[in-house]
């Protein structure tokens, strides 16, 4: 069966159609029902199929089956096997759902009765900073005449963050306190974020590791990628621009870090993958350890990436969210696989259930920029909601909202589901 | 009995007057023998106790015991459950091992036939920047009329570094690969780094965590501190110039990361216990959530610190090492606690087993330098060894080891072990 075939339908009824999760997605997670157990599951239309209950069902075999077998709380185990086993898996859960197979309404659980976790035990999360239109933004602020730094284009600028503190969507977020000091204020005082942000990001989650030692070469750097995510960096904005120099974002980033919690496969993503937009002229051509013609052609990811805002006010009014953003991936400067080859050229080793955050993407026109540093200018001049609500950063009782959608003619399209988080005061 | 007793002596002979592992020590660690099984164990004299045959020979009782049960290939249980259950151990091997006791040789193994493991699976790994004189003197190179940022009195500055590449002395170092650009140089280039160095710092040991979102109280930030070791933060001088801008070092630190394996408890050393040295008059006092008055008075450390190089011609000429500088942990700006405290100022989580380095340890003069970019200044003025060799930077075959020495009048000295790493060819 073809995998991507537009026309297959599902046994479920709310698979067909459905804006995120039909039966051409098939993304994985970790879910838990009233019980609390935690297990592997893939989501379908409005529902969770469990896979423990289908391999307890013996409805998967050989390498699917091995897989589900070794994954208990997380998909660590399922990441480090690589494509093989997620490509066997993905065949059989399409069959198994398959309107030509039997219902087994069974195996599911509804969506909204159920928990979703962070998928994976995250050994260590990095965040990159591959947005060109974003590190351009944030640049001009501080260094109007000279906003990229020199390495931008040579460099897959990166840093280390917390893993400890990425949650799961819809997890609350709580307004950090922290030190911050205003440019007018003589010293800092401690106390809660005056100026929080969000940023809309792409999570890539790391597949098979490499030897302590031994840098992933870029041909070979994909195969290293077992799924992707929606990620917001949530940023508290006063500390970043107190405590960060000389090395760089530490508190004002590491509170929190919201992921949504479907592991959407390269398999899944393959129709919807893209050239890499060429580099403007002048822009050098990457060094060749980072260079590779087929991941040119094929590396980008063409997704439409949307942030919606919804407040208080809103809510109590009954009026829905509104739109901040509409970007697309493809205007990140990087490929998900120059990342890899980057994070691994020094021998550094990564390891199945790595997190890397893309940066901040950022379209090069301002209804695409991802961070309210860049709409509002630094707080400076201050956004318009459609209800007449003004927004410099966020605040309590906002609720920023992160959607991927992936269409193109010919495709199911095909939806990354939410990665929502709700401002909670100090 | 008195766990510090300076006259206290074990049964087995080479404890007496060891220079590190008396019985007055027993550090913790992860150990495995040529049947390559990861068990717990305590360093004493030339040997280790194994802890699972200590408790398989039901000569471990109550906190002590279900410490050890819980623990297998990592000492992360332990760390979980704090001071009550070092301390019982402490309490109850110090008898074990006492003269009074009779010798159980069965449950020792010569520390030389071992290997000695990274004693906790690290979530997260964060470092420092609290070695003031470090601070200063990187910054001089730079910023000759401004060396110390404006933050750096009033915020314990760290990073987020690599988990994944923290390893146990005395695992070698490869050379790493990246890109590196000389300032003469048009664009830069991939390959073996240039200008590689070593840091002398302190690592500590992350015991009880806190609940996401919660701070921890200044106050009760010492009672999350499992233990201590030595840390040698290698570096990538000539990528870390190029990369570093503007989100801090990434390539340039997480290659390797070296630890010495033992963990040297709270207890062990509270006789080395030292007041934090006064503020250089018209320094800011630290924030009310940064300062406690007995942390002040006994928060600090009084552990000398030395650092050796054994280049490959010493080796070949039968030479010893020789030293690169002799400092002190009382050099440190802010103290461990202060460390902890602001690490969990905005709620960020930590658990048991992270890790913190404190940053490169320097002395005010020359001798006490802690890093080869210090002591030759950028590679500016190379330093002339014994044997007349010259080093800017470290090269192949050159290897850099860190001792820590507690000793005061009164009390047992002890070491902290050797944390030892040998250049590799790229």
């Amino acid at each position: 069966m073809n995998t991507h075939d537009p026309a297959a339908r599902a046994w479920l009824p709310s698979a067909n159609g459905h804006a995120d999760f039909p039966l051409q997605n098939l993304p994985l997670g970790i879910f838990s029902t009233a019980d609390g157990k935690q297990r592997p599951g893939t989501a379908i239309g409005d529902s969770i199929l469990d896979l423990k209950a289908a391999l307890a069902a013996r409805l998967l075999t050989g390498e699917a089956a091995n897989a589900i077998e070794a994954c208990a709380e997380t998909l660590n185990p399922l990441f480090a096997l690589g494509a093989p086993a997620r490509q066997a898996l993905r065949t059989q859960l399409f069959a198994l759902l398959h309107e030509s197979s039997p219902a087994r309404a069974e195996l599911l659980h509804q969506t909204s009765a159920c928990t979703l976790h962070v998928p994976a035990a995250i050994g260590d999360y990095t965040d990159f900073y591959a947005g060109i239109h974003h590190a351009r933004n944030g640049g001009l602020l501080f260094r109007p005449d000279n906003p990229l730094m020199p390495n931008y284009k040579y460099v897959p600028v990166a840093y280390h963050g917390r893993a400890s503190s990425v949650r799961s969507s819809p997890t609350p977020l709580r307004r950090p306190q922290g030190q911050r000091k205003l440019p007018e204020e003589q010293a800092p005082t401690y106390g809660p974020c005056r100026n929080l942000d969000y940023e809309l990001e792409m999570g890539i989650w790391i597949g098979p590791g490499n030897q302590p030692g031994a840098p992933i070469p870029i041909a070979e750097a994909a195969h290293h990628i077992a799924g992707f995510c929606l990620l917001n960096d949530w940023s508290a904005r006063d500390i970043q621009s107190w405590e960060s120099q000389p090395l760089g974002p530490f508190l004002a980033k590491n509170f929190q870090t919201s992921i949504s919690p479907w592991v959407i496969t390269p398999e899944a993503l393959a129709p919807f993958r893209a050239a890499q937009p060429p580099r403007p002229n002048g822009d050098p051509a990457p060094l060749p350890h980072l260079f590779n013609t087929a991941d040119q052609a094929r590396g980008a990811l063409d997704l439409t990436l949307e942030v919606t805002i919804h407040t208080a006010q809103m809510r109590a009014n009954n009026q829905p969210p509104a739109r901040l953003s509409l970007g697309n991936a493809l205007h990140l400067y990087w490929t998900p696989a120059q990342m890899v080859a980057h994070h691994a050229s020094n021998g550094c080793d990564l390891h199945p259930g790595d997190l890397f955050g893309t940066g901040t993407i950022s379209s090069p026109e301002p209804t695409g920029w991802g961070a309210l540093m860049e709409i509002t200018r630094g707080g400076r001049e201050p956004l318009t909601l459609p209800n007449g609500e003004t927004r410099k950063f966020l605040e309590d009782g906002d609720e920023i909202t992160l959607h991927a959608r992936a269409q193109r003619p010919g495709h199911a399209s095909i939806g990354f589901g939410p990665c929502r988080g709700l401002v909670l005061p100090s």
